[in-house]
């Protein structure tokens, strides 16, 4: 499997990949010196540098089309976390649907009788909890900050292998909407929400939903079968007629498939110094490629590798 | 046409777009004031907010699934406009394809044969050109500053309908790399592209690239067409068996179309009043969906209106 959403210059064409420019010595302009890439520096790192998701908190969406592995975050939403397994479970989003792709924003899914009377009832999961925007900065030990700036939050960083926001002043941390992130979606009210419906982000990260919506997780394989839904023709990006809408197969906890027909899939470890290398492999690119590099990442276009395990 | 690329709140389903929610007036937490969303602005803006886009260096990328539309920026890249325009005019693109897509990053298109003897031959137009990486500032008088910090560029803002960045101590502006922006695909020189392939921005805005490409242009209308094709399973996304590849039926200089058969786009114009107050309302959302507001908005979630012309 080959490491996902890694951001590569644009070549001309195929065999450019392969060959590597001559002539550039004459040039008046200085060169960028070449420097390993993220793929160089994750050839180099240490099996202990990973670690293999855990069973009981990945989850598997399945559609017609295939499978997508999402990695729940129970540090950051428990009680969400726990609902949606509990949901998941009792079978609650089997047969439901994908009711919505807007372009350059998310993917959403839920039932899409919940507005009439073959409304799918919540049996043993709760249909709303409370919120859980916001975690308190001292649940979470795991934070390794970013140098970088950031316009939504005073400091950034990874937490677990995911992409966080932090205020020390008010004390609180918060996962970001980077692509792939995994949101619940609510009406106006901060405690409407529950799993019933979960959205995923395909576009340019809308962190301006950051602190508005409790994330409960990232998509860590698969994001193509949802990125590449047609676009909804009603305001939203909604499917407007159900022939639209893309059914749900079934979403199941990992630990319930038998062993044999799980993925094994494992993550950078984010507090790892191999992923501070990742890290500064994108901030400053080396040639011959890059001509000049910003010294600078941003949070949603820092990746966090994941990968078969060898087993 | 409804106004693309507009982030809105994540709505539990349908009937939410229509109801008003009740009850928050006994909430302990202070709700956010409601206040014009980006849809409100629009609708009060006036038509000399508005141009039309000028057919001249406007591109139709016709494929069989229907028309994809890109506002050139001769400002930002004059010599390379003028021979896009000339390889459209001498069909040189007529029957090329899109060769690749790769998830959460670029779609890009070029000859299919471009190793192979069966290369395409460029006519009158040039193969490749110096690169246009950069204007001087003194080039661009339309300049715009937003006041958000960015970690790229010391400043940024727009010009004339695209996003940019600016470096006052080096004298330097250019187009930034947010969604749907259309790039001249090189190369390990500088100098060796041409616009015989282009690429467009599919995912999270790859930044790192400004400055190190030619950028040219931005899609206004037609994104899907793109952003949903099927990533290709080669690495960086590259569609690797001809059968995969996406054919491309013409692309064209708008003013070439007859009239009637031209799309009649207007973009806001970026200079305006109005569209500072576009930004502001993405900057700080009202409730009652709302609950924080960051005060700040992002160069490449910073949505550039486009509606159709009402004749």
């Amino acid at each position: 499997m080959a490491y996902r959403n890694i951001p590569q210059g644009i070549v001309l064409g195929f065999t450019v990949l392969l060959t590597v420019s001559a002539g550039a010595a004459d040039k008046a302009v200085k060169e960028l010196a070449p420097k390993p890439s993220v793929g160089d520096v994750l050839k180099a790192s240490k099996p202990a540098d990973w670690r293999p998701l855990d069973a009981d908190n990945t989850l598997y969406l399945d559609l017609p089309a295939g499978r997508v592995i999402i990695e729940l975050a129970p540090r950051f939403a428990p009680n969400h976390v726990r609902n949606i397994k509990a949901l998941a479970r009792e079978h609650y989003y089997d047969g439901l649907a994908i009711l919505r792709s807007q372009d350059n924003f998310v993917v959403q899914w839920g039932d899409p009788h919940e507005d009439d009377d073959k409304v799918r009832k919540v049996k043993d999961a709760k249909q709303t909890l409370p919120a859980e925007f916001t975690v308190p900065v001292a649940n979470d030990k795991q934070f390794v900050r970013m140098r970088d700036v950031d316009g939504f939050a005073p400091q950034i960083g990874h937490s677990g292998g995911f992409p966080v926001g932090r205020d020390p002043k008010a004390g609180q941390t918060w996962l970001t909407h980077c692509y792939g992130m995994v949101g619940v979606a609510r009406g106006n009210e901060s405690d409407s929400g529950g799993g019933t419906s979960l959205y995923v982000v395909t576009g340019q990260a809308p962190r301006q939903l950051d602190r508005n919506i409790t994330v409960v997780g990232r998509v860590v394989s698969g994001m193509p079968l949802l990125s590449t839904l047609p676009r909804g023709p009603a305001p939203m990006g909604f499917y407007d007629k159900p022939e639209l809408q893309v059914p749900i197969t079934a979403v199941k906890v990992a630990a319930d498939v038998p062993e044999a027909e799980r993925a094994h899939l494992e993550v950078l470890r984010t507090e790892s110094p191999t992923y501070q290398a990742v890290l500064d492999a994108q901030r400053n690119r080396g040639g011959p490629w890059n001509k000049v590099s910003p010294n600078y990442l941003d949070l949603c276009n820092a990746q966090i590798p994941v990968r078969e395990q060898k087993l």
